[in-house]
């Protein structure tokens, strides 16, 4: 199966702007997309990176579409037959375990919900079907499918479920991450704190500095 | 299989204070209780609900202990033999097929991490394992299994993961649910509101008063 897996090098993660510098997002950023690359190649599934930019990654292949998310996984759709998978860049906790889950469903379109309402995975197996990763996706997504005839199934995933957009996000790669993401964050300070209700991360050396 | 659902009926959901009133609370922390009940029923297990205070749940088995949830759920434990559930009651999106993922595993010890590190649901089929629900019980759990000699797995499923304390939570209830819980929440008058980045839950009352 082929992997589409949509990267934007040029200003990712804005919502970490209050815990992270624009370097430091964009070396996050890739720690994340690296860690979703291993799982991709661990799925014996064969990845493209779509980025809005050149970038250089160790063999993986490479398309630049600098139009945004929506219609650049729409035009490479045209261009294509036979089933895709689209799975984004900031999803550090997938497994293969988890991408063979979101290949399981004999449905034309399978889709894994985002925290919030988004679309954080996609099998597509019917050639009408169109992104749209704007706003609620994830219902707007099933009524696409519907509205072209295609079946439609939900993968019940917590590692497809937690996309890392702000900075609450950060506990769980923390809690569960294992690789690159995992091991960037923690060289750059942070640490799991457990005094409130719910375990969040804190940055040592913000801490020190406050 | 046995399944143990701990619930408070005295002051749930504190941390929804800023959205609820305090008998609101209460009628929505039973509506996801009842959510609950029904997937264990579905999933042909028996619940019994744990409560800190006299409780009428239509025939459903009720054992009263006022202790804290820790120390309750291990008094049960130490009485009872045999495999046990114990399934948080503010997991409204659970189905009956995510608690057969639960049950799947043959680990001795069975955890559902919720989000933040919480420990959402486990499968104890260990005679010596204890629970302890405070801080990041997720880790905390794993620990303990492995410190009594027992083997654990983690259950990949975002319905057993998201747990709704706070304000936040109940977006997914809306965007996941098709039970009480979403059905008293739009009685309430909370709607999906898709205009920042991740889909957020207005009440629609609030709105008009601001």
């Amino acid at each position: 199966m082929r992997v589409l897996i949509p990267f934007d090098p040029r200003k990712p993660k804005t919502r970490l702007g209050g815990v992270l510098s624009a370097d430091e997002r964009r070396a996050f950023a890739e720690a994340m997309l690296r860690d979703v690359l291993g799982a991709v190649r661990n799925a014996d599934a064969t990845p493209l990176v779509l980025s809005t930019a050149e970038i250089e990654l160790d063999g993986v292949s490479v398309r630049v579409d600098e139009r945004p998310l929506s219609p650049a996984v729409n035009a490479y759709r045209r261009e294509t037959t036979g089933p895709l998978c689209v799975l984004l860049a900031d999803l550090p906790l997938v497994t293969c375990k988890a991408i063979d889950r979101l290949l399981e469903p004999a449905a034309d379109i399978v889709i894994a919900p985002g925290l919030g309402g988004g679309t954080n995975a996609l099998a597509i197996r019917h050639p009408d079907f169109r992104v749209d990763y704007h706003g609620s996706s994830y219902l707007d997504h099933r009524d696409a499918a519907r509205a072209v005839g295609a079946s439609v199934a939900t993968v019940d995933s917590f590692r497809l479920g937690v996309d890392v957009d702000e900075p609450a996000d950060i506990v769980e790669v923390l809690l569960h991450g294992s690789g690159r993401a995992d091991a960037w964050l923690r060289d750059a300070g942070f640490r799991l704190d457990s005094q409130s209700g719910r375990v969040t991360a804190v940055r040592i050396s913000d801490e020190m500095t406050a």
